[in-house]
Order: C-alpha cells, then sequence, then structure tokens
C-alpha cells in the first residue's frame, strides 16, 4: 500500500453513521418480521431449493443478556466493481468484532475462485484501517468465476470446512446472489454449519426490488457521471459546435442513464426499455436524434448532450437478430470461423459474412459503420460472442447519425453543420471513493451480514431499508434470497434467477422525466452538480439519489 | 439560465479570497518595476511593435487621493474553455465598479468574432452573479477567430471607437495574446485610446515564463484528470487484468501529464519532450511500453496504466514526416485528393496513398493498424490537414504494442496476456468549476487587468505572482506582452509570437519525476486523488499543483 493521499487520509478518519437501530447492536437478535411478507415464488423454483424455499422475512428484535460466542466468516467479492465494497468488509468485520473480539474475518481472493482454490487472507483491524471509506475492490480483489460445476461445489463446500467457517458473504450482483442462495442450499444438505449470506453490489442499479432499495455503488457511479455529463455540457453550451454522444455503463438496463438525466437535463437520454417497448428499430433512434438535430438547428443551436445508455443495443430487435446471427456463425470451431480466418482483409470477411447472413441481419450488418463492423467482427470472446459492452455505440450513433442528416442535407430538410463527440463514462464512475452515502450504506450493509451470520440464518441477503430517511433512521432486515427469485431461460435451459429490476415505464421516476424532457430536448436546461464533495453542509454531503427519492417518496 | 444546482448555488456564495495588496484597489497606480527586468527581446520584433517594443514591466504603488474617472471596458474570451474564465471577468467587473461605480463592462460574443461584428452584452452585477465560481465560458462564450487581416483590424478598430472603450482585456492563450499586442500597437497607432490587456489562459500549461508563473484553468484541469486516472488505477489495481492507455489533453506540451503522473504514480507517462530530446522512434515508444508489459508480466501483474500526452506524435519525427506528407499528398484540388474521393472503399484508398508516400513514411502508415490509417485518411479539416488532436493515439499504441507483444510471444520473450482499455481525459477537464486555486488566481487576475487599464498602460499582460504563498501575499505586476516575444515560423514565414513553454527536462519538477518513475514502473505506488473538494480543511481545498511547487519553490 502505497502512501495515502491527503483526502485518502480525511477519508479514513471519516466515520459512516450508524443507524439507531444498530448501535446497540449486541442486543439484536433476528425473529420472523410479522409486518413484512415477500411475494410469492414460482412453484417451480422449490425442487432447486427444497430447504431454502419460502423462508421468512427475518427483522431484528433487542433481547438483554445474549451470550456471544466467536465466530470465523469469510467474505467474498464477486464480479465488476462498485464504489463502497470496501466498507462492507469494514462494517462485516467491525460488527463481528464487537459481537465478540475473538471473532475472525478472512477475505478470499479474486473473487469466487478464491473459495474453490482455499486461497485467503485474514482481515485485521491493522490491515482494513487504510481502506475505510475508499475506492476499488483491491484489498482482496474479486472476479467473475461462478461456482458452478460439481467439482466447484465440493470444493467450496471442503474450504469452508476446513476453515470451520460459521459464514460466508457474497458480495455481489444478481448472478453472484443467485450462486449464493445455490451456495447455501447446497451447504444445508451438506450438513455444513456454514451460513451464507448476501449483499447487494452494482453499480447498474438492477438488482432490486419490493425489500432492496437500491444496490451499493449506483449513488457514486451516479454522481461522478453527473459532474462528467455536465462538465461535457458546459464545455458544448461554451463552445456551441458539437453534440456530445455520452454512453454511460449500466449493462442491460437504463437506470444509471436516466438518474444521469434527471440530474443533468441533457437534450436527449435514451431510456432502453422504453425503446423496446415502442419497439424502435435502429433506424428510428436515428431518426429520433436526427429529428432532435434538426429542431435544434432551426434554433440556431448546432451542439448539444445526448445519453446513451451501454445495454441500448440489445433492446433494439434487428440487432439483437444480428449479434445473435454473427455470434451462430462464428463460433469457434464451425465452418464459417475457419473460412473468415483465411480471409486476409477485413473488406474481404465484411463481404463474406454479409452474404451468410438473413436479409434482415444482412440490411442491418450493410448500414452500421466500417468501425462498428469490424469491432462485431473482430473483437470476439472465446467463445466467439460479440462482446456487446465493448461495441462503441456513441459512436455507432453518431455515424449513423451523419449519414442519416447528409440524406436530409441533400433534400433540403436539414441546413446545419453536424459535428459530434463521442465520450463514454465507464470504468472511472465503479471504482471511486464512496458517496458518504455508499460509504455510510455499506457500513450498515456489514453490519447487517454479520447479525444475520450471528442469527444463525443463511440464504439471505442483508438488508437495511428506509433509505430516504436520515441514516439514523434506516431499518434493518434479512431477505431470503429465494424470494427474490424467477425462472428465466439461460442458454437454452430454464432456471432460478434473481430477477434483474428493469426501468419501471410506469413509475413515478420516470414520470418525473417524460415530463420533464421535452423542455429539456430544445430549451438548454443543463444541470451542472459539480464534483462530489465530502465536506460541507450535509444537504451536500448526504444528498440521495432522484431514483431512491422518487421510488421511495 | 436554468435553475442552479446546490453545489453551485453554495459555489456563487463563495468569496475568492484577495491578495492584500489589492485589499486597497483605489489607491494603487503602476509604475515602474525596479527590481523586475524582462529578458532582452529579439531585435527583429523592434519593426512589428515600433511602440510597444522594450515597454518595462509594472508594478503597483499606493498613493493617496487618486480621482478615478468612469471607465468603458470591454472584454472576450479566446480560444478553448479553462476553468475560471469568469471568474477572470467578475474580478474585472468588481474592480471596475470599485474603482468607480459609474463604470460599463462589456462582453464580447463568441470570441474574437465579436469585436470584429460588434456583437456584445453589457455585464451586469446581477446578470454575473449566477457565473461566480462557475465552469465554461458560456457567459458570452468563445471562439477561435483570430484577428488577422487590414480588414479585421479596422473592424476592431470601428467596434472599440463606436463603444468608447477605455480598455479591452483579451482573456487567451499564447496565439491570443500575441493578437493582443498586435492589436494594442495597432490602436496606439491608429490613436485610439483603448488600451489592450491579456490574461493568461490554458490548461495545456504552455503559456508561463519568468515572470507568468502559471496559466489559469491548469489546476483545475490537473485535479479532475488525476481523479479520473486514481479512479482508473484503483480499477486496473482491483481487478488486474487490463492496462489502461489514458491519453490528456494538453495540446502540443506535456505539461499536465507530468503534473497528473506525479498526482498518480502511473507505471510509466510519456513525456513528449523527453521522447523528442530522445530521439526516439515509434518503434522504440512502442517498445519501452512492451518492455514494461513484460517486466511486470513476470512479477505477476497482467494489469498497469500508461499516460500519453495528447501531443506525442507531433514528438516523434517519423510520425510527423507521415502526417506532413500526407496533409501535402491530400490537400484540397490537388490531383491526389481527386483520385482518392473516386476511390470507394477504404482499402482501395490506403493501398493508392502507401504508393505515393517515400519511403520511410510509407513504412510507418505500414506499420499504424487500419484504425488510425482511416483517421489520417478520412479526418481532415477543410484545408486537407490531418487533425491531429482527433488522432486517437491511446488506440493507435494500444494496436501497435499488441503487435509487438505478438511477436515477443512467438519467440517466446513474453508470456502473458495483454488486454488494455483506451480512455482519453478530454473535454471534462476544461469546463468544470473552478478549483479554490483557479476561482482566486482568476479573480485576482481580473483585478489587475482592472487596475492596468485604470493605469493607462497597454500591451500588457495581468500577472498575479508568488503563487505557491497564501492568497494575502500574492503580489501584482503587469508584464509587456511584446517581452514574452520570439521571432518564429509560422506557415513558412517568420512571425513575432508569445513563446509556448515545453517542459523543462532540466528543471525541478520532471527531475523529481525521473527520480520516482522508475519505482512506480514496477511498484504499484498509484495516489488515489479523489473528487476536487471545495469544502473541508484549507490543505485540501487550497493545495496547489506539484508543477507550481517545483517551479516556484
Amino acid at each position: 500500500m502505497p502512501s495515502l493521499t491527503l483526502l485518502q487520509k480525511l477519508r479514513v478518519d471519516y466515520r459512516p453513521k450508524l443507524p439507531k437501530v444498530l448501535q446497540q447492536l449486541d442486543a439484536l437478535v433476528a425473529t420472523n418480521a410479522p409486518d413484512q411478507v415477500h411475494s410469492k415464488v414460482a412453484s417451480e423454483i422449490l425442487s432447486y431449493f427444497p430447504i431454502l424455499f419460502n423462508q421468512p422475512i427475518l427483522s431484528f428484535s433487542s433481547q438483554t443478556a445474549i451470550k456471544h460466542q466467536p465466530k470465523r466468516v469469510g467474505v467474498v467479492l464477486s464480479g465488476g466493481q462498485a464504489a463502497g465494497g470496501h466498507n462492507v468488509i469494514i462494517g462485516l468485520h467491525d460488527a463481528l468484532k464487537k459481537l465478540h473480539p475473538k471473532s475472525c474475518l478472512f477475505g478470499f481472493k479474486n473473487g469466487p475462485n478464491g473459495i474453490v482454490n482455499n486461497q485467503l487472507i485474514e482481515l485485521t483491524s491493522e490491515l482494513l484501517n487504510a481502506y475505510r471509506n475508499q475506492g476499488g475492490f483491491d484489498l482482496i480483489g474479486s472476479g467473475r468465476t461462478k461456482i458452478e460445476s460439481a467439482e466447484q461445489f465440493q470444493a467450496a463446500l471442503n474450504t469452508v470446512q476446513a476453515l470451520d467457517l460459521d459464514g460466508l458473504v457474497i458480495i455481489g450482483g444478481d448472478d453472484s446472489n443467485t450462486n449464493a442462495a445455490l451456495l447455501a442450499e447446497y451447504f444445508l444438505q451438506k450438513g455444513c454449519k456454514t451460513k451464507v449470506v448476501g449483499v447487494p453490489k452494482t453499480i447498474d442499479g438492477d438488482l432490486k426490488n419490493e425489500q432492496i432499495e437500491i444496490s451499493f455503488g449506483f449513488d457514486t457511479a451516479s454522481k461522478i457521471y453527473s459532474e462528467i455529463i455536465g462538465n461535457l455540457m458546459r464545455d458544448t453550451l461554451s463552445a456551441q459546435k458539437s453534440y456530445y454522444f455520452i454512453k454511460l455503463m449500466g449493462r442491460a438496463a437504463s437506470h444509471l442513464n436516466l438518474e444521469c438525466a434527471l440530474q443533468t437535463h441533457p437534450n436527449l437520454a435514451l431510456i432502453s426499455e422504453e425503446l423496446a417497448a415502442d419497439q424502435m428499430t435502429l433506424q428510428d433512434v436515428i431518426e429520433k436524434i436526427a429529428d432532435l438535430i434538426c429542431k435544434r438547428a432551426l434554433l440556431g443551436k448546432e451542439y448539444g448532450v445526448i445519453l446513451i445508455p451501454e445495454g441500448v443495443i440489445e433492446f433494439i430487435p434487428e440487432f439483437k437478430q444480428l449479434i445473435e446471427a454473427l455470434n451462430e456463425l462464428l463460433a469457434p470451431g464451425q465452418l464459417h470461423a475457419a473460412e473468415m480466418d483465411a480471409l486476409t482483409t477485413l473488406s474481404e470477411k465484411v463481404k463474406y459474412i454479409h452474404k451468410k447472413l438473413e436479409k434482415s441481419s444482412a440490411d442491418c450488418f450493410e448500414r452500421i459503420p466500417a468501425e462498428i463492423q469490424t469491432q462485431l467482427l473482430l473483437d470476439r470472446d472465446p467463445h466467439g460472442n460479440v462482446q456487446v459492452a465493448k461495441i462503441e455505440t456513441e459512436r455507432l450513433l453518431i455515424e449513423m447519425v451523419k449519414q442519416e442528416l447528409k440524406k436530409r442535407k441533400s433534400s433540403g430538410k436539414y441546413v446545419g453543420k453536424f459535428s459530434a463527440q463521442p465520450h463514454y463514462c465507464g470504468y472511472e464512475g465503479r471504482s471511486g471513493m464512496p458517496s458518504n452515502f455508499d460509504a455510510q450504506y455499506c457500513y450498515a450493509l456489514g453490519y447487517v451480514a454479520a447479525l444475520l451470520i450471528e442469527s444463525g440464518a443463511t440464504g439471505y441477503m442483508s438488508c437495511v431499508q428506509h433509505l430516504t430517511k436520515p441514516v439514523e433512521e434506516w431499518t434493518i432486515v434479512g431477505i431470503p434470497l429465494v424470494s427474490m427469485m424467477a425462472m428465466e431461460q439461460r442458454r437454452g435451459k430454464s432456471k432460478p434467477v434473481i430477477r434483474k429490476a428493469l426501468v419501471d415505464l410506469k413509475g413515478s421516476l420516470f414520470k418525473a422525466f417524460k415530463e420533464q424532457r421535452d423542455a429539456w430536448a430544445l430549451e438548454d436546461a443543463y444541470r451542472f452538480t459539480g464534483p462530489m464533495q465530502f465536506f460541507g453542509p450535509p444537504e451536500l454531503t448526504e444528498a440521495i439519489t432522484f431514483t431512491l427519492a422518487y421510488e421511495h417518496a
């Protein structure tokens, strides 16, 4: 660990506020929550979770004179980074030590692989201190390994038994928490004492439901992106000569895009879920953008800002089909893959594959710019799949809008000079220092995870509620992981998975956006949120997202 | 103006501290500075500036009972944005009003073009208030027009005379301030009373010299970029699977790259000036990067962060030659341009132009990836010139390093899996809210500009010195614009221009970098500066750059 910067040091000294309920930690015991009921779980799920099926939501009540025993707990970070991960671990550690000073916390290294391979370090106060309220996952690393095979499950069991673990905390997104539930069930079936508890992590904001108000990392990412978007708005408002096409991380769902739109008031923000609901084609989307540009040109405005969610192309049916067709054609070991490899120039490759596509996909392929054709053909993962996250949608849209405007210009429907800049709000948003909200939320999530293990609960997700209220008034519960599941098709098989939350087109948040966006299109109502502040008045440093405020008003 | 965000409002209420000397503004009068002498100006410059040649540096002394008259002053923003521009204007306004409440300030719209076309607005307190300590140049816009032709000079004269201006303040970089000097000389020759004063602006940090310690905007840009770089470092340190190739804005000079390197400790930071001094070829640079990656791979580290200055390729001789050759071959109206237009596919164009290049340029062209070949051939400005700033050097280097590592792999010299992500730290750095340093520096620069005009000085640059000291101890002078000039070749003609400061390879700043960088290469000494803070302890909110600290220790 190199020397800390001044801000890092000041953040190390920052103490997250604790919800009032967590202030008498050692008196709390989990009990059935009489006032909270989760929705009914599909009966097909029973066969996967014979023991965990239909667990109740847990709340916590105060009891006197509980005798705590030392606990041995493991923790793992799974999947992409989100601001606050270190604070979950530190909250977990601090709570375990408060419950019993002889308790131990171990960190599995580099994701679930660390469980399978039994690679870990003990997490002591001394080690953890420098990571308090810091970004990243570098304390123990993370990884994307899924524990899927029978061998992997057995190896995980061997590890937790060898370490004599009372609990295992899995910090991850929907997939990782589905995995946590499978592990919990497996351990129960094998008579293993290790309790498995999940923590909801993802900047995408798609791991939420009736009980989980928001996943951690979303707040920080939306603040980092909003600053950058605001700066680019100020830039183009000053220079008045180009359009910024800004793509935002966020995988499938458009939550980050919607939040940042409400924060910054762009001229246009695409919401994938809405495009899908309206059955928009790629050409429709291009025309929508071109229409905006033409209208603004009539007002003398040849600049603007357009927000694009990372996952948008998967919501446009023809593009999705094209990707699927390419994945099939170019699967490794297939005839076409070999033929393609034999061709030397890119244009030969493009011609070859174009002929193999069905008409609608061929048309779509033909219309996209050469740069993106290249990405589709060359940037493929080891399974031969197009790497959707790597497709530069912002550049794709710019090129296609350029073509559309050229067409309109030649028919006299557009008089202007279109210039555009792509920008990607990406990895810098997931690894920044956590906002005060995320720092406090994560610290509390760690506490609740410790309490769940202490109470002997397994197959639960750590959950903090009433997040729109002051921290002191936050409440805590344990949510059965199975209660969040539905059966979904994954690689041709029906499987129980934790549902991803997409943008609710009928919700108050989307409604608020819809009511304002027409004004934003032509006026320049840009909002500049500036860099996230850790010091200053509480209205500034404790501000919550619009997403949370509207969804839990 | 849309509604302000909370942080914007709080920034509106922020009051820049004033240097002590500026606190009794109305007693100050400019006098020759006995203790400051500028370096000798080349005699060829005399013919361009017969009146302004050899003006002395001005300092300010206190006198009693000065009677101030109302003044009419115009201000213009010229060139790219830099954080703090609004504060210069507001400082100028506040000082003028303090000197005489009936003074008026006018803002020319959209850059020097606004002077030529007499487009302006009056800048009142009411209008200015919302822009206090805010980013961007959107109050009056900016532009890149140069006042060059006889007609333009005449039009500018007509404007300032029609408005009866006592002063004209030009906020800009080296070129704009050269222009300011030419205007000042021209006005004097025409017997026009309007005094012309320049203000040193540019995030690139290349407008500095013995007297000008730093240009405004550099501080903020370096802080915004350092945050992003730090986040990406934390990201790759956590995931440990890819190299970030981060290109930083900054045109020709590598000042921003050097400052951000000292702030964040990357594994490698290219400094264009050093590559040029060492006569590095493109292949040398690629090998330097590949060497680093191979060494780190031996330590089990397949990740890292590399900083690339925007202007680097212009410092690599073979690439510079290639660009010049392409500019010549593809000049509009030339035979080759027409032939190229007639070719339909990109690969035909590439083949065509490849044959026309001389061997060394052809070799260079051949080795660069198709994506960049496309940019060189297609992204050309109206004069047919390659747009150097648009060349995605970060992608160019990634592709070429990939090829180099493939070669090393096949010969057994590299065992690893190279994966890389490009990132561009660009426009978001110039348009952010100014740091406290820039907010205060700019406000003071505005004050000094007002004082220079009040004192009847023309052809001067507003200058604030001792910037490493607390604001209260900052000192003020006026520097003759002509004193910063040298004769340089511009488009084949020798012209007087304000010298651009490149990185001083013998300076203490570069030395500090050189001493530490070997350790940064293999250890991960990453530093995370986090988001710029406006509130909190003064060590945090008033921190100056390493550049300023070392250069003026």
